[in-house]
């Protein structure tokens, strides 16, 4: 069990004590997450999902809820592989997250009159499919402000059934797109940076240069909402939390339990999905814990 | 004459382009702001300033052009100097910033009632003294809105008298400190890393973890406006500007000449210190220029 997943720079905090010794997975290859985490002392196993990452969005009635998705079942991949190769070596702690960026999430701060242009749609971006994918959304969400959601998910080890818990939220972070010109977007799609980035830019990097503000987690623009996420990560081996239903009951009584038991918690802008591998048949079980 | 200025991965606009073979000197020690201008792919000569930033506080009515006198004085201290050092090899572009803190810029967002504490004070934080003001200045920001503003200076050659032009922004970034624990304050406190920053804190470091949200230019609170600064680098070399009254006008005649000239141009957020080495007795001359 590797004990050197927290650097010697992190904070002296009871959370981070409690990560210490323990073996901490982060289900992604993205070398940004990487870094946040590392920023903060915290190094974690890299064991990227296989997870396909292609839940039909049309079946999403709130989009929020997509990128949430994809993170959980990249997740539980990654939990269930891991459990099944060495099962006397199970992760304390599995990390997961995705990102995709809301094109439109205000009415248009642009100099440019919209009212002159053929429409206005929101649309969701991820990764840009080629160059001239990128200059389409850099060009839509130019002088514009956008919203990048990034749905984070933690699973870890509990004593019931289904032997884990899964923990979620969705960050929300605006940004403001500056009104450049076409010659600045040009070159930055050119440079190449956005291509593999959702919505097609780097605010971290050379893109930032097309940002004018951030309203919200910049760290979660970056892809990782690391202020949501440090506050919560001791919460693993307190082991106190309740399973809010279970995958092998048949619903609704999975449904029907987390709304009972979640009813005795507080509030908390975390969420606890316990059924998310039903999410294809329309059924997706949130319940609030304190 | 160095031309390795500018990187290769810089992006390919035509400001850019301006600044390669150009001598530009960041009058900074700091390694953020190397770092930052570093990502948009520029490496300036680095001459930190020797001006001992010790303008009085207390004389100026709006608080906002404290930072943007301290880099004046730092961007003409370094333009000054490298010009006599070597008069044939003048640098073409002098870049300059100062970071301060002000706090309580918002009414508060804590959870804590602050009508039980003693009072509210506004404050301007430079870099805390020692570990015990490092934590006095945090736990005054605690759950509250402080402003970040950077006063950004560049000082470049011109043909008339006095030889340069001197233009300057003051950029202001909010943000939003989470209610955030004794534990968590003295953690970091402890880290050390907020010692040699104004405010007490590093956002792009372990000091994110106190903070809720940014609503501004992020790259501003790490302590250099990049998203202003860049679009407006290129005029280096341009030497279309007018000189906006000359130091060596007496007053009034300096302010009045800038007034009538300034007229004539459209207004930017931009503007031209002509005199700011008089603000000691009470004359600063602004401009705008389009």
């Amino acid at each position: 069990m590797p004990s050197s997943n927290v650097l010697p720079h992190a904070l002296q905090t009871l959370a981070i004590k409690k990560l210490t010794g323990k073996r901490v997975v982060l289900a992604s290859a993205s070398p940004r997450r990487k870094a946040i985490l590392s920023v903060f002392g915290l190094e974690p196993e890299i064991v990227p999902s296989t997870f396909e990452e292609d839940l039909p969005i049309s079946s999403f009635g709130n989009i929020h809820e997509y990128p949430v998705a994809t993170a959980t079942h990249k997740a539980v991949e990654v939990y269930e592989r891991l459990v099944e190769a060495d099962p006397d070596n199970a992760p304390d702690l599995v990390i997961a997250a995705d990102t995709v960026v809301l094109s439109h999430a205000l009415p248009s701060t642009s100099q440019t009159s919209y009212s002159m242009l053929p429409e206005v749609k929101q649309e969701l971006y991820e990764k840009p499919t080629s160059k001239e994918d990128n200059f389409r959304m850099l060009l839509d969400l130019n002088g514009g402000v956008c919203e990048v959601v990034t749905g984070l998910v933690v699973v870890y080890p509990i004593l019931t059934s289904p032997g884990y818990m899964i923990k979620s939220i969705d960050e929300r972070s605006l940004v403001y797109f500056a009104d450049n010109s076409r010659e600045l977007i040009e070159a930055y799609v050119e440079s190449g940076e956005g291509l593999a980035l959702a919505g097609g830019f780097a605010i971290q990097g050379r893109g930032g240069a097309l940002v004018r503000k951030v309203d919200g987690d910049y760290n979660n623009v970056v892809g990782f909402p690391a202020a949501s996420f440090f506050p919560t990560a001791g919460h693993v081996g307190r082991r106190r939390f309740r399973l809010l239903g279970h995958l092998e009951d048949p619903p609704p009584w999975g449904l029907l339990r987390a709304l009972l038991i979640g009813k005795r918690f507080n509030s908390s802008m975390w969420h606890t999905d316990t059924d998310v591998r039903k999410h294809s048949f329309g059924v997706l079980v949130h319940g609030d814990v304190g």
